[in-house]
């Protein structure tokens, strides 16, 4: 297995010089374009990694599912439901044009932009902090890996220019579909987006989605099986927001992107993986890391479909 | 005419009972929808008034027409149309479905909340709290009503619930439209829509207008010839929103309307016009102000088409 | 008034290097750019003309206002306001991209295809062959030439490529807002954009709209003058389409154009106008028409804010 | 297994009192909302049915995977991917309302109507019936049911009404999308929908697609298994219309609707699955069928993710 990681690792990292990092914040474009890791867990909590997988990246839109796993366990599928939807929307991510008629719950994903702001709100907490906090102890739970933490370059950069994040906090308050201050709201947002995370991160908690809340490393059971399905589906249909019907074809693995490069890949009972390489394609996808997926697919015959 | 004026106002009094008051904003929740006010100012500078002309409400969204006109004063035809466009939207005043493609100059019309708030970056001033002065004393010009000021308690109702301009604003700025920080823009705008005016003031601005720039009253140039044109062509064709061709058809007077209840209908060569009435209908045109205008047009044949 | 004719002919002249002929119907692409024709019919029923101002080209959407007119006058106000709707669209004027909600007779205007072909089934003829000779008959009365026709080959090469008009037309029967055949009615919306005329024509056309329903040629009334207004302010709001705003800053005439090259402007109460040539901006309106128009509009005062 | 099909048969009978019948074509508003049919074709090529497995109805929408693979097969991945896209456009099976942009392949999906009719370009044939019977053959062998035929009724019902299919055809016309005759396009789309079948057809169908082209009763491959997966991934995105993210969490099964009540199930290596329930919901999709996988689903642990 290490010998096809090192392989497709060679193969990608040419890869890398294709796309471009992201630019909307100004803390992401000082990545560095030529950087690949790439990590597995399997069924048995066995690890294989290869390249920069242990390099630190903020999790940007990958902290999507753990959001939605979080208001899935403080507040219920009903909640949820009632909040956002399930379907794919066929726009970008952070897409604006919601029609009067479009901006219900009905139109809007948890693995978009806005779907994952309002989601923010059914967090369990007395403030924004709490709620803060409490997301990322999941996320330290999950990837087994407690000392997990924002990068605060990262979050002051994302508070200072994020203003279509801002935009659509604040519409979602002038539609009445969240009522909390909108800048309480995209403040715990923007924090989430800034945990900084590594392949090995990602992969750990991909192993448990994969595993249906069993952590395949210790062998606790750390989210309910039905939840765990939950957020795989909708990863599987949206997490690559409107490339996820490319990626169902040439992958066709529940996965979660980012625009920090990073993505986070689920195959169900079998191996979570964390890849990283922060070059991104036009629906703000990793090119390389993308590519990564598409030859661990195919090689060991990973698609579910 | 003044007979004229009291049976249009008899008549109109019972439409009062239509449509609803707005209700976006707590302050303007509390008007009292039995309110009709009228007042004409013809081109030479007479003035005749009936019903409630000399109560003072809020300008709101009649503040448009002075805002377009004071950014073309100190920025100029080209940086306008620059920014903003000069085509109906064929939306609400309020809409947000820009599509990316559709978010540019050419499809924001300064007649609607976007283009309004886009043009107050295009105001002179150093910063917005003169701009705002800026703005004020133009309209304290064009109405001959220089003690005119802005009602507190609107403008505090504004600000603590005006999410949607809000969001507006940041859409602006994350698309690069504006660059000034968005909270003072939407500060600005929020402090203009507050201006408090009565019938009178609407009539003797809409006069200039009508005008070409020179003041009936006083027989002063108070704008280009080139700028009142412009706005009343502008208007013409988005002034009621997308209620702006049923309004041509009935009344065919160039105007404006605010969700405060006033219109302000300029009539080229005759005659200002200033209209108050509460109750909106479902485009957020007054109701009884649209069938005022429309006898008025009717009955003095001031329809330009 | 024949010097100044002379003077903005000879100015427009180099305009007619601009824009593009037609091209989505063969038989458009044939016409030669370097054409240019004015005509105006005075309200004494006076006429001035320049340049190929007698020359013969195919009326396409500048027949709408007939359309609009003659569906009026057979089926009344209130069919026609069940059908279609007043508003400008902010759209191009054979847009598709209607959503299930917008798809409502409030979201036609009669100046854009969809609504024009919907119109059709509203002039009176027992079938789309009589309803088609009543509309030539009323082109040929208001113009006060009988000898009328359609252009045979335009009419062929519509029908031949006409596809998105077709898909209209299917788009209005699966929406059941029309009952009649598609193949019909689309028929009769192809001959008629074929009806070939002059810049003559026109101006005497839109001297009719001009005196409110009074042919001021011959001092017959020709129509209602609540229909003329109908028109008139419709041509004002959507008549040049999405560059209509543009058309009532520049020019502020209610006109319309199609994609022949003509455009027919109506200046209420005083003219008639008719220009040609062929070459059109990017909106389908005549590059060098619409500086005719705004050359002559300066020179005359004719605008109507 | 045979007792599990009879209890969900029995559970999901209630179910087939909620939704409609399909009513936009007269005759299958005459189906009996109280069918329900069940069959499985596991990966032995052992069948187990329940109900009305037997009942014969037209395809509708289930033919869609049929003609993508066929296109695949007859004219190649790049030509299909040149031709469409890949991603849920999040808006009805039906939609009209693209915009000028969106008018591109990558914005339809061969699971919706558009799509599905470009699709039928792509077929081998010197005709549109030769198109046809080709596709009809590819059915009638998948099934392993040579016999198949179109259900005529349907077919002139179809032809009679669907004048939004029609609609459809031209837009692709007129936007070069196809160079063929909308006529003959559509009369082959129409046709390939009123294919009859039953769910045994539908199972053994399905069953090769899972088995990624080996057809598991005869042992002989039918398709390349980089086809299979193809549809499988495009039926996991995008199969069910704007229902496709709930059916992906409750059922988690590759699967195609149509609005004759069918649902095709792809179980990945696993089973191919035909249900049969008239009553429709508001996207078209069969309520009791969905309730029927949704129940086997959990029962037999069939979801993918």
């Amino acid at each position: 297995m290490q010998t096809v990681l090192n392989e497709i690792l060679h193969t990608c990292k040419e890869e890398t010089t294709r796309g471009a990092v992201a630019n909307y914040i100004p803390e992401l474009a000082k990545a560095d374009p030529n950087q690949l890791g790439i990590c597995l867990v399997d069924a048995d909590g066995k690890s294989v990694c290869a390249g920069d997988w242990s390099h630190c990246f903020s999790m940007q839109s990958v902290v999507k599912p753990l959001i939605l796993l979080l208001a899935l366990q403080d507040s219920g599928v009903d909640a949820v439901r009632a909040l956002v939807g399930m379907e794919a929307t066929g726009k970008p991510f952070d897409a604006f044009n919601y029609s009067d008629q479009a901006l219900t719950g009905a139109h809007i994903n948890p693995m978009i932009n806005t779907g994952a702001i309002a989601l923010c709100t059914l967090i369990g907490g007395s403030d924004y902090e709490e709620k803060f906090q409490r997301l990322l102890q999941l996320a330290g739970k999950l990837s087994g890996n407690p000392s997990m933490d924002i990068l605060e370059s990262v979050y002051l950069s994302e508070k200072a220019t994020g203003n279509k994040n801002r935009a659509l906090a604040y519409m979602l308050r002038a539609y009445g579909m969240v009522n909390d201050p909108a800048e309480d709201i995209i403040d715990c947002y923007f924090k989430a987006c800034s945990i900084g995370v590594s392949c090995m991160d990602l992969a750990r908690i991909a192993a448990v989605f994969a595993g249906h809340g069993l952590d395949p490393v210790t062998g606790q059971r750390l989210m309910d099986a039905e939840y765990a399905r939950y957020v795989n589906a909708t990863l599987a249909t949206c997490g690559m927001y409107d490339g996820s019907g490319e990626f169902a074809l040439k992958v066709g693995i529940p996965a979660k992107s980012g625009v920090g490069g990073g993505i986070m890949g689920v195959v169900p009972k079998k191996m979570g993986i964390g890849v990283f390489a922060p070059a991104l394609d036009k629906k703000g996808n990793s090119v390389a890391g993308f590519k990564v997926l598409e030859l661990l697919s195919r090689q060991l015959d990973l698609s579910v479909y």
